[in-house]
């Protein structure tokens, strides 16, 4: 790993030994301050035989610390964690405007890769039990005889893993971190299943 | 979902298709006003031939955000997860000022739900190990060949699970969340085990 | 458990009866004071038949709140979790200024227990996959067909468990909490794998 100056790139070629979903980001000092920024992403790595869903979606969620007009994030509120917004994939609220469609009765994976810096993940999808949940590379719930239901997925910063749940009526299911003081600041987006409308005001 | 207003109701029908210990709340925005003001509760669907034991108790765990003198909790507190005091079952200390009766050698499950709105729970009883430990809905120790001992039982908000242990001498046991800043604002009870007393000034 | 002056001593004797890493801590009340003031230790025990590695290191995390010069650390940040510092093993980076000596291609085994009181941990070893990861008792993680990796190993406050990786490639890894706030106040350290220099400025 070096620095390099903008404009210029860098490329990394590994072999993918393991599988899960990982979060790769810039190592320039000081890492907080460009992971704040922006600067990540994930990667996944399918588990051999994976089963078959009929959708698939994947959320990155993270911290934005907003700085002056034009310029680049606030290192200070980044050092003491004082976000402004918790976002999934890099914009407030963007799938409570623009709900994510699918139909009741699928069969849907969700990854979800906590990139922080600093925050929390407790992913959960209200009015939904999830009956498979991969977290960190290994299987933590999958249907058997204990018939167990998980409702919200834990990820530290640089934590992911995956759920699958169905929805069995039609309607929107908003999914959350569910620490709300961050929900409510971003970390809140929409699932419509079927060809249903928001009631006025919702 | 929809919102009702005062002394009205509304009646949830469902089918318990999953096993675990699952939080509900009060859906109307702003959710986190209605969470942090204590509009919650917690639901278990026993996992199918759940082991025996001698007592079974529930305890959720969530933050107090006082306002103030006669009116609901503070908003903005909430929102800045500035929490007054950290309970369980709703009460500052409750536990402490009355130990939960229990005898030495008895098989103890005790079913930890954390309803937030926002703070983690790390559920531990002081001067005791489980060796039984299932979180959000999966078994994660059992008894077995590698003879592990849970310490403390994490959970972000919106997750549950239990532990089970026993007690092998008579004595006062401290339960809390171990992140011990918000132990010592209220998260933390007593088990008595045994017909003992608390030394002066304990 | 009582408590006893300074200058005393008080054994205790246990059996071990569960295996795992784990806190303890004194218990003269306001614990947190004395927790928060590095009144904490951990405590391994091996599970049966653990796997032979070439390395074992213990970290324990825990973070620091400065008083005035020449008295003990500030209760009131202890309270509003003010930490100054999060440190491995009690000191500020000590393992960047002294790396870890190691070589590639071995396999080592790192335990870690997260002693707070209050702030979380999310260990990752930079550039690095663990292919095994025991938490709490259990294993979470070990080698099988889904060829799962593990990125961090979370903990809270009291808990703690152990990873096993090795280092393809000599060079420098830096290990941390992946909360970035915390790592960029004392929780970072350097494995050093081969005979490598670190880069001019690095």
């Amino acid at each position: 790993m070096r620095s390099i100056p903008p404009g210029d790139t860098l490329e990394y070629a590994f072999e993918a030994k393991h599988s899960g979903i990982f979060m790769y980001h810039c190592g320039t000092p000081p890492v907080l301050h460009h992971i704040g920024a922006g600067m990540h992403g994930a990667v996944v790595i399918d588990p051999p035989e994976l089963a078959e869903v009929d959708h698939e979606f994947i959320f990155v969620q993270s911290e934005v610390y907003t700085g002056p007009d034009g310029e680049v994030g606030d290192y200070s509120k980044m050092q003491r964690s004082g976000w402004d917004a918790v976002v999934f994939n890099g914009y407030v609220n963007q799938y409570q405007h623009r709900p994510i469609r699918v139909e009741k009765d699928q069969r849907i994976r969700v990854w979800v890769q906590n990139n922080g810096p600093s925050e929390n993940c407790s992913f959960h999808i209200i009015g939904t039990i999830s009956d498979t949940v991969f977290k960190e590379g290994a299987y933590r719930l999958r249907p058997d005889e204990s018939q167990g239901g998980g409702q919200a997925l834990d990820l530290q910063p640089a934590q992911g893993g995956f759920i699958e749940f169905t929805f069995d009526e039609e309607g929107f299911y908003p999914f959350v971190t569910h620490k709300f003081a961050s929900a409510e600041i971003g970390a809140l987006g929409l699932f419509q299943a079927g060809d249903v409308e928001l009631p006025d005001g919702a």
